[in-house]
């Protein structure tokens, strides 16, 4: 056992979310975070991905825990599919603890998992690791810092976070203690890079009360506000301001509500009695002591926001005197969407206040002078950028190196799978893993494999054939005519499920072309079936091979498409 | 016939793309603009899609001319499909119409069409219409706006533009004309509203210049300038500062390539002798003199830049000396895949300008100021808001009314499908029509039908699954078992195409239940073959439906998977 510490992302490097970071120093490994992605297979029915655990098999018996940052889905969405494969502690804040909980519950795992609450300024101990819990500020409430003691340095792990001197809720960064530690000397700072493109100070959550005041004063018929469900200062805001403009809140959507409720619950809102409303309440009241808390910011199809503004959602929908606030930035991908949705409610002939028009939304990430703040906080011998692609990491490293004069040598970027071995003096990447993503079908918490995946696309993109051939067992010849099942494949357009489409009006011109086109497929391969050797013949997987190729050769030549073919032989 | 002017557009209206507007008077109709859109079913195998030209097949008969505003893709895109169609008279530019010729040699129809080519002021009566062509300023060259005189009053069609008093090539827009048709009196303005969101005026093409000579002045390697191969201008600026910093120019990527051809040999671009050159010629050249103009900006990942970034493109690969510059906006819908490049970028070490940093691209479109100058310009009684998603088309709106005091009556939003009538004095939507797409496979420029895509999407979200059951002609009964063949299809990961890879290595533990799965899944279709009844076997629809639901419900209860299940019957 050398005297080093190896540093293993599995997730959050070179993308956004999936943040996930092995720590191991001998035979002793924690994880830190344990996230969930947004994947862009989702019209291929997957929901989310997590990082790829079985790489930790080879870890099994080193693994003693899990430690969490925060509870944002990005952070701790993969909880459940971890502890399912490696049942450790583990030690997070109370509202990330609420939140998992909720999350282990509907994995019905609720009984049989060992959660740790941990307080800010608690001193954890976990074999060769003393993990000091650090208070954060972001958009979250109940954030930590990590500093994590190793036998050879301290490692200052930031988790999210922007430097907020003036939270809504709760105590701000405790940057007093990052300078302890800092003194103190530390190895490593592994850094949240998600806004280190942005020059300047991210502002406090307490930015947008300002706008949010003179948008509550100018409205005359209901508010609607979209934001994300985890941001609780913001939520606590449009309490407050609500509050003040004698208006109710009434909250909608299920991950929005299950959220006030929590942080209610817990504490951490401040909710005035009567403030609250039900959405019975909320119909018969006047429009003007209203505001509705909505999710739906990144134009989910089935979230309130969507529903109110293109059909009926609980009886409500957007009005010409609605002011709808969306309070959120727009999640990259999702652009399109949210333009689309911002045209429906203008449709509606509401008014919509945007981000980029008022200061309604401000991020809880680090901007450049808040990376600043926090390096010369912590005074780290290495920086290792984390959360973020890698031109969120480059950036950050840019940062730190030109405007910081920081030392290049010093500044490692890694990737996820690499190892990065550290000693009190040098650190090194040694060994890279190819780390894959596991693919989940969220509805019934189901991975979904690589192939079936890729299956999927390449029936996506030109269709599928199914070519049925009925042979004799004994001499291989064919004793019905071949059947051929087309699906998406272009030429081919009327056949298909029924039979009974090719009769309908609709297939005119194209449903004849089609007919003849499949007909012609049938000769093809009856022909193929005819000319095949004796040997090819008796050799299922020879006479599959060669069927295919003819047919694909007749298909692409005749409508240039190259669907996925796929032969089925069936003896009689 | 009634004294009144519809105004149809086909697209372009709610969308980004696809603009193509009809005017009809009594029994004539002109087509102004035909232009592609690039919808969302990219992984659909859709390339690009065109406006529904169907709808015209009403109209065959008045159809009298096709004008073409500018040559982008969204407005010219379309021609070949329409021209196929409706082989009628086209109106362009010069260089429009080099353009439509290249497009159209492409699709073989060159020297069927009828190209008329038309001059900034030329006046152009085709029937009831009379047409006067007038200088617009945009990042393309030798755009128009078009002043169409109708027996009702004078519409004026703003194609694309920007008010750009200092273009680097050509004469600025045309603000005099305008005004003349101003002072005569316009009926309607349609006018673009691609950047009605932007406050203040759209900087002028010259705008970027500053910034590529400090580029250039820093540069120690090679630069790589990405950006639209359609950006005359801008090409213009990269050869004029690569020539006043001793650099040579080399033109990569076939749409760049192309275009440089054609403004080169049309003369609109001031190429001096020797400034452009092979590639062969520079790679042996010094790193500081040479100038890779290149398509890729929009990271399309057989692009130039994309090559260069990744692998090897021609023999060249980004190094760590090289300066890239992303001349170019960022289409919504490409942000994943940009980050993701500048990522690649990034990691070859190379110095990255992106167009946050600097201002190294300007819009070609008009922002609220320029939308102001066009409005008083032209002085219209009503303004219609073309070329937009709605959020646009609402926001010129409000941008008319709140700060131009034009009376909310007389602005007029439209969306595809409608028929907007006008007579001398009044506006109305008198009809709406559903207006579908059409989408293309562009390498065949094949159409695909609504249905292809829409069985393609089914299967691409949850798999397909085909059951063969071979059955006795005469009795109906099973003379085989049944084959289930899945593809894609979440827990048969191990079946698909051949029986080999059930023994492969990969499929583990997952093998073995999928093996069982499909074993069960097979019995589940025996059972269900041996309980339906006599009238069910002997109809095979009924058949069919009958194995298809039994084999649904076992799949969904035992693997929550609803993949589309296509039943195939073989009569021996």
């Amino acid at each position: 056992m050398s005297n080093v510490l190896e540093i293993i992302p599995l997730g959050g490097i070179g993308e956004f979310g999936m943040n996930c970071t092995l720590l191991r120093f001998g035979d002793e490994m924690i994880v830190v975070d344990a996230g969930m992605g947004f994947p862009e297979e989702s019209v291929y029915g997957v929901d989310i991905s997590i990082p790829d655990f079985d790489i930790l098999e080879q870890y099994r018996d080193e693994i003693t825990a899990i430690v969490l940052t925060h509870g944002h889905e990005d952070h701790l969405g993969a909880l459940p599919y971890i502890l399912k494969k490696f049942n450790v502690p583990v030690y997070a804040s109370n509202f990330t603890l609420a939140l998992a909980e909720y999350k282990l519950e509907e994995h019905s795992m609720l009984g049989d998992v060992m959660l740790h609450r941990v307080e800010p300024r608690d001193v954890v101990t976990i074999g060769s690791f003393t993990i000091e819990f650090i208070r954060a500020s972001h958009s979250l409430i109940d954030c930590f810092h990590l500093a994590i003691k190793t036998p050879i340095g301290t490692i200052i792990h930031t988790g999210d976070y922007k430097v907020d001197e003036t939270p809504v809720i709760g105590e701000a960064i405790d940057l007093r203690t990052l300078r302890r530690y800092g003194q103190e000397g530390v190895l490593a700072l592994l850094s949240d890079s998600t806004n280190a493109t942005v020059p300047g100070r991210t502002p406090s959550e307490r930015a947008v009360i300002p706008a949010f005041e003179e948008i509550f004063a100018e409205a005359k018929g209901r508010i609607i506000v979209a934001g994300f469900a985890s941001s609780i200062h913001r939520i606590q805001i449009v309490f407050d301001v609500a509050q003040q403009f004698n208006r109710k809140v009434c909250v909608l959507g299920r991950s929005m509500q299950k959220n006030v409720e929590i942080a209610d619950r817990l504490g951490y809102l401040d909710i005035h009695d009567g403030m609250l409303i039900g959405i019975n309440d909320a119909k018969v009241m006047p429009d003007h002591e209203v505001v509705f808390l909505v999710t739906g910011s990144q134009a989910e199809p089935r979230a309130a926001l969507y529903q109110m503004a293109t059909q009926v959602y609980k009886g409500l929908t957007i009005e010409e005197t609605d002011t709808v606030v969306l309070s959120a930035r727009i999640i990259p991908g999702n652009e399109r969407a949210i333009s689309r949705l911002i045209g429906f409610i203008y449709k509606r002939g509401a008014n919509i206040i945007e981000e980029k028009r008022r200061l309604i939304h401000v991020s809880g990430h680090a901007s450049q002078e808040d990376i600043r703040i926090m390096t010369e906080a912590v005074r780290p011998k290495f920086v290792v950028p984390i959360h973020g692609e890698y031109r969120m990491l480059f950036r950050h490293k840019e940062f730190v190196k030109n405007h910081m004069g920081f030392p290049e040598a010093n500044i490692i970027l890694i990737e996820n799978g690499d190892v990065l071995e550290l000693d009190s003096e040098r650190a090194a990447v040694i060994d890279r893993r190819e780390i894959k993503r596991t693919f989940i079908d969220d509805s019934g918490f189901e991975e979904i494999e690589y192939d079936t995946v890729r299956e999927r696309k390449k029936m996506a993109y030109e269709g599928m054939v199914t070519l049925v051939l009925t042979v004799n067992r004994e001499t291989g010849e064919l004793q019905a005519p071949p059947q051929i099942v087309a699906q998406g494949v272009r030429g081919f357009e009327t056949n298909g499920v029924s039979a009974s489409r090719f009769r309908s009006q609709d297939s005119g011109q194209n449903g004849t072309a089609s007919r003849h086109l499949l007909k012609d497929a049938e000769q093809v391969v009856t022909a193929a079936m005819a000319g095949a050797s004796r040997q090819t013949l008796a050799d299922e997987s020879l006479l599959k091979e060669h069927v295919r190729v003819e047919l694909k050769r007749f298909i692409q030549k005749e409508t240039g498409a190259r669907p996925v073919i796929i032969p089925v032989i069936q003896q009689v």
